[in-house]
C-alpha cells in the first residue's frame, strides 16, 4: 500500500529478500531464469529508453533485459552483479502458480555503444549521469535506480580493503565485500568496511522568527535564479538536530533553535540519505560561507508560493518536485498557510 | 540552551569549528597552548577516572591532559590527532579576555600501563571498551566521547585508500584522509572515501494494532531477561520508513504500516546514527529470524511500565536510560498513558 510523504527515489518497488543473498544456489538459478529482469549500467548510468506512456513527455524508463541478452557479460571477471530483489505481488491473495520475477543490476566496462545493441528498443541510451537525467523516471523505476546505483557506486570506489589495502571479493549478492587477505583484522568480527556505505545528510528549510520567510541559498554551479535548502553531511558523533544547527550556522551565520524532522529521501549521488527538516531560526543576520555558497537570502512566503505555482515566470526558481528540498518548501507552505 | 529530546551521546559540548580544520597555523598554535585539553585513547578506549561528584556513584569522567603530558606522543608517526573543537562560552555576553580552551583527541599504540602514569589522577584507567563502560559518563563527556571515538574508529579501519589500495595521509584536523597515490581516481572530484563514515541504523518500537502491547526482541548475547527494540542498518537507496518496515519483517515477521520518527542518537560503536521511530504493526504473528534474534515477543503495556519503574524486581528488563531504545519505550508509555 502507498504511504504518506513518499519522496522520489524512496519507493521500494522490489522486495529485497535479503535472506536470499547468502543462498548461492537460488541466486544462480534465478540468474538463468528467463523471467528474470536485468538492468544494465555503464559508468553508473542505467540503460534507458524513452517512456512509452503518452503523457510521459520527456520521461524515460529502465531497459529490462533478459538472461540471453547479458549471459556473456556475466562471465567476465570485471562485471559486477547485484541482486536487487523480487517484484512485489500486485494481488497477494491471488493463487499464482509461479513466483514473481527477480531483478539484477549488471555493471560492465564494455563499450557503451556496443551495449545499446543488446536492447530491442530503438531509443536506448545511457544518460550522461547528470543528476537531471535520473529525475525523469517513474516513481517505481526511480526506487530501483536508487538502490542499484548506490550499491554500484560503492563497488566502483571500494574495491580495496581499507583496513589492509588488499583486494576484496564481492559476496552476498553484491551487498558485501570481503578482504582477500586471511590475516586482515577485518576478518575478525563484523566491520562496516565490508558493507555498503550510506551517508546521512541533513537538508533543512530554515524559517525566519517572524514565520513568514524562509532561508534559501545557492551554489555557484546552480542555474541562474535557482535557490534551494541548505544541506550538509552529518558528522561522526552528531545527532540530526545538532547537524542542522551546525550546518546552518556554518553556511549562513543564522542560529537555529527547534528542529523538526519531516521526511527523508535516498539520493544516489552516490549514496546519501537526505534527512529533511524544518528548522526555526533564532537569529536573522546572514553571513554566507563563500566557499560553500554564492548567496543565501530570506525569501517572503508569497514569493515562494509564486515560484511553486507560477514556475518560470517567477524571479525565484525552486528545485523540481523530485527533490526533497521542493517537498520541504511545499510542506512549509501547506502547514502554515491556507492555500 | 538545552533542547528537547536530547539523548545520551548527542550533547554537543564543543563547538566543532570546522572552518579551522584547514588552518594549520592556528591548529599548531592551539596544540601548544597550555590551556588546551587532550583526551588520550588507547585501543579506542578513553583514559578515565572515577567521577569526583559525590552523587555520581560508579560514574566516570574523561582525564583532561595538558600539552606537556602528551607532547612526546604528538611527535610519533603512529599517533592520530583529532581536533575536537572549542569549549562553548558559558556566558557569551561576558567580555572574556581570552578564547575558551580547545580540545584534541590523541590515539596512541604505546603501552597503556605507561600511559596511565601521565595523569595525576590516582584512579585512572582505560575501560575495556565494552559498551557498558561508555555509558557511565556525564552528558557533557558522553558527547565528546561519541565524536572522538567515532572519528578514531574510522582512522583505525580506513588507513588504506579503498579506491586504489595505497596508503593515505590524515588531513584537516583528522576529518579527512587523502590518498598518497597521485594517479588515484579519488584525487579527482569529491568522494566519500576521503571522509569519516557514519552508518544510519533504524531502531523502532513496534506497537501492536491493539495499541496496548509492544514488540521487543533479544539477541543470544543479551543478559538474561533483557529485551530491546528491533534495529537494523539502513540499506543503500532506502528511506528510513522503508528500512523500518523491512527490518521488522525480516527479524520478526510482523508487518508495519505507518512509521513516525521520534529522535536520534549517535552511537559510537563504532560510528552509527540511530534513527529512533515508533512503528504501527498491521499484523501480529511472530516468526523470528533465528540468525539475528533468540526471541521476539509482544509485551503488555503494564509489564513494560513495571519494568521501567520497578527495575530489577520485574520479569522484563529493558535497556538503561542512556540508550535510545529506553527512550523510545518511555516515549510510548508517556504519549499513550496517563502516567
Ligand atoms: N561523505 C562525504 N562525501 C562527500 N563530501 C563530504 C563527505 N563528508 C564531508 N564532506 C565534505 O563536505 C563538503 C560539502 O559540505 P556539506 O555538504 O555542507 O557538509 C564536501 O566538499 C567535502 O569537503
Ligand atoms: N555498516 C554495517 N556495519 C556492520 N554490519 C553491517 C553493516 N551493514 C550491514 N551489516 C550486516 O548487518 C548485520 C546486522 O543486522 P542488522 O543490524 O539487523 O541490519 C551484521 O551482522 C552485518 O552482517
Ligand atoms: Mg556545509
Ligand atoms: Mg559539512
Ligand atoms: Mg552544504
Ligand atoms: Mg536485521
Ligand atoms: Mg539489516
Ligand atoms: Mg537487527
Ligand atoms: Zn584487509
Ligand atoms: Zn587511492
Amino acid at each position: 500500500e502507498p504511504h504518506l510523504q513518499e519522496n522520489y527515489f524512496s519507493r521500494e518497488t522490489l522486495d529485497r529478500l535479503s535472506a536470499r543473498r547468502t543462498d548461492e544456489v537460488w541466486l544462480e538459478a534465478k540468474q538463468k531464469d528467463p523471467d528474470t529482469v536485468y538492468l544494465l549500467f555503464s559508468n553508473l548510468s542505467p540503460m534507458v529508453s524513452a517512456s512509452q506512456e503518452d503523457d510521459d513527455e520527456g520521461h524515460i524508463q529502465l531497459c529490462r533485459l533478459r538472461y540471453e541478452a547479458v549471459k556473456d557479460l556475466l562471465e567476465k571477471p570485471s562485471t559486477v552483479l547485484i541482486f536487487l530483489g523480487m517484484e512485489r505481488m500486485k494481488n497477494p491473495s491471488s493463487s499464482q502458480t509461479s513466483e514473481p520475477p527477480v531483478w539484477f543490476a549488471v555493471s560492465t566496462d564494455e563499450d557503451p555503444a556496443e551495449l545499446l545493441r543488446r536492447c530491442r528498443e530503438a531509443t536506448c541510451s545511457f544518460p550522461k549521469s547528470g543528476n537531471r537525467d535520473l529525475l525523469k523516471f517513474s516513481e517505481e523505476d526511480a526506487g530501483v535506480v536508487a538502490q542499484a546505483r548506490s550499491v554500484l557506486a560503492w563497488h566502483s570506489r571500494y574495491s580495496f580493503c581499507p583496513t589492509c589495502g588488499s583486494g576484496t571479493r564481492l559476496e552476498q549478492g553484491g551487498y558485501k565485500r570481503s578482504c582477500l587477505n586471511s590475516e586482515c583484522r577485518s576478518q575478525q568480527g563484523v566491520h562496516n568496511t565490508c558493507y555498503p556505505r550510506v551517508d546521512p545528510v541533513v537538508i533543512m528549510l530554515v524559517i525566519h522568527p517572524d514565520g513568514n520567510q524562509c532561508l534559501l541559498g545557492r551554489k555557484k554551479v546552480f542555474p541562474a535564479g535557482l535557490f534551494s535548502c541548505l544541506s550538509g553531511f552529518v558528522e561522526p558523533g552528531e545527532a540530526i538536530e545538532e547537524a542542522v544547527r551546525r550546518e546552518v550556522e556554518e553556511e549562513s551565520g543564522v542560529k537555529v533553535g527547534p528542529v523538526q524532522y519531516v521526511s527523508c529521501q535516498p539520493w544516489p549521488m552516490p549514496s546519501n540519505l537526505m534527512l529533511g527538516c524544518l528548522a526555526a531560526a533564532v537569529s536573522t543576520d546572514i553571513k554566507v560561507d563563500e566557499t560553500e555558497l554564492e548567496e543565501a537570502r530570506w525569501f517572503p512566503r508569497q514569493q515562494v508560493i509564486d515560484s511553486l505555482f507560477r514556475g518560470a515566470s517567477s524571479t525565484l526558481i525552486v528545485p523540481p518536485r523530485q527533490t526533497i528540498a521542493h517537498q520541504l518548501i511545499r510542506h512549509w507552505i501547506s502547514v502554515n498557510s491556507n492555500l
